[in-house]
């Protein structure tokens, strides 16, 4: 007989947090697959270089984690300098803070009982707590949630970038919500704007991409604008991600980067192009799934042991690693199948094969460990911690 | 410092199987969304029915637990009457094993050592535990690590339908393998045929799907006819699912079904029509995904909490439950859209709205709990035990 609270509070006291560290290293080959594997000098590669690259453009990263679901990964990226990191959830920022990180901003609005009490124990145990708010009745109550917990929240106006998904209408109603919230809730701290403009991140061609990205920020230029003139400053502008991260520094609107696929990398980012051609390249693949061969009915085809519950299926195809000639698609739940159109090497059963994910923050979701590794060898297993917290 | 298989094991019997009861009932509105419930009475009417259809149908239920993920559900289903469940992963059927469930047939092939151990393993804890077998090297192999386990192990040979994803040719190719296992594999009990005929399931409108699969199951029956010609008795023939159940029984080639989705039931399923008419109706709806309505930055549209990470996206879109003229479709990995076209009722934020899942098996796989329910109270909870056990 459990009491619902216990079994609440339990969602977050039972996750892993920590690594599981192996007393002798593994070799990938001998991982049980479907396996989530991490090209650790890869991923360390791109956390260095969207560091340095915000360093100099002078913005600041605040890691989204709703990719990597991994406290542990958040501390690499908090240790290399980011201010903090992005929730979609409250039981996602739950599972980072039980994890070591204390700086979090949930990037989604809540509007329910139930999460507002949860964030409030949240907030009362770091101040560096933040959610976006989006409408007024909405700050009234977490102005007097935060009053009730003896907390001051910090709020940020999540404004909506013509998406119609969340945040306030740029312009005349942020700026109400904003004079709302400095004048009449008390217990609410004003952090700053979120805009984040979901429908850019995935545009075909850097100009195109840069453009549109850019036609659709002015908006929010302008609201800061009119906050700024009725006398409320905006001390933080937050928003943006991977696909435009060498498009923010030369608009000089955002502070702070978003920013979460880029230490993985999937097909769908690698195949909207860069500032350097076709392929978006400045960021390498670090993230695939081991995969294994079980099944061959017929010659030109050959039949992989993940299907939909190993890779993510809402855009484009797992693809192989290091093989031309061959077109991997998805055999239901638990299959991938391969055509073997013109294999630039012999594929046969038994073989272990990795494969790119289409879209790393719903794969990373469906796995219950991520395999790190150097140069084939694993030699720490570490939880998805944050896996299925979407409440 | 964690010895690697020291790791495997506890991805097995860490795993929770038993229901959370609760020492007071919760209602439906209280539950952290998005929330994975359960209609109980209406799965109980689900599982009876085909029980007793299968009954009346001289055949026997295989309950496949890929569906499911349960092995509180699998018990439900044997207690009717099931002979057993289908896993299809080794993974999987550790966890039922580990719920209760004896009974398990594998219904994917396996190839390489880590899972071969593993399932001798389980083989050696009950001599109920099957798998199927594709080809003659993998036949061997078993045969091999049975018998050094000193175990007899039944296993299955799984026919391709022409799918081409796993199985062996239907005809001679079968025949022989099934020679090679009874006069060349001694540790090995040739336990029948698995014809899983995948393609067939989702095929619209009753008397087309009817037809089809009588067309392909031919070359099955044919090959059992072989098998015994060559003196080898098939005793049991394995195969179909929920979008064959009224199908098989006037082809009398099966002797067991495999269904999963019968259960639950999704849009995916519905849609496909039934004996009765446009809608698959001879199941009830009894899962769904319980949403909250937390943002609404245009009067036409309303975002909900769900997106990628509760729902599949494999097939179709997710359907809101008792609410015409709306349409929900993905906004995203975190968030649903509802487009509000001329809505049957009122939806606001902070509105709870029940979601018939667009495809069962694979949002099942998102969702670390089940939350049953009778009359809007539930009682207990329930883990999503085999959950991420694609190994």
């Amino acid at each position: 007989m459990t009491d619902f609270q216990t079994f609440i509070d339990s969602t977050r006291t039972q996750v892993a947090v920590e690594p599981i560290v192996l007393d002798q290293p593994v070799r990938l080959e001998d991982l049980p697959t479907p396996a989530l594997i991490i090209d650790l000098d890869a991923m360390e590669r791109n956390l260095d270089k969207m560091q340095q690259h915000l360093a100099s453009a002078g913005m600041v990263l605040r890691a989204h984690t709703k990719m990597h679901k991994s406290p542990i990964i958040a501390r690499m990226q908090i240790e290399r300098g980011a201010v903090g990191v992005c929730a979609a959830k409250v039981s996602e920022a739950e599972v980072m803070m039980r994890g070591g990180v204390s700086n979090i901003l949930i990037t989604s609005p809540i509007v329910t009982d139930d999460k507002i009490s949860r964030l409030m124990k949240l907030a009362s145990h770091s101040e560096e707590i933040s959610i976006v708010v989006d409408h007024i009745a909405a700050a009234d109550r977490l102005n007097q949630a935060a009053s009730e917990a003896g907390i001051n929240l910090k709020v940020f106006i999540d404004l909506d970038p013509g998406l119609g998904r969340t945040g306030i209408e740029t312009g005349e109603p942020a700026l109400q919500l904003g004079k709302h919230i400095v004048s009449h809730c008390q217990s609410l701290q004003f952090g700053g704007l979120q805009m984040y403009i979901g429908n850019c991140m995935h545009i075909k061609g850097y100009e195109a991409r840069r453009d549109k990205y850019r036609s659709l920020i002015e908006a929010g230029i302008e609201t800061r604008r009119m906050f700024e003139e009725a006398g409320i400053p905006v001390p933080v502008f937050t928003g943006g991600g991977t696909g435009t991260f060498d498009i923010e520094p030369d608009i000089g609107a955002l502070t702070e980067l978003q920013a979460g696929s880029y230490a993985f990398m999937d097909v769908e980012y690698r195949d909207v192009g860069g500032q350097r051609g076709e392929v978006f390249d400045d960021f390498e693949t670090s993230l695939y799934v081991l995969v294994t061969a079980i099944s061959q009915p017929q010659s030109r085809m050959i039949t992989m042991d993940g299907g939909f519950k190993s890779f993510a299926s809402d855009s484009v195809q797992p693809e192989i690693r290091d093989v031309e000639g061959v077109v991997y698609y998805f055999g239901g739940d638990e299959h991938g199948m391969v055509r073997l159109n013109n294999p630039s090497r012999v594929i046969q059963i038994g073989d272990k094969l990795q494969v790119i994910t289409p879209h790393c923050d719903p794969t990373v979701n469906l796995h219950d460990y991520y395999y790190p590794h150097r140069n084939g060898l694993v030699s720490e297993i570490w939880p998805v911690s944050a896996r299925g917290k979407s409440q």
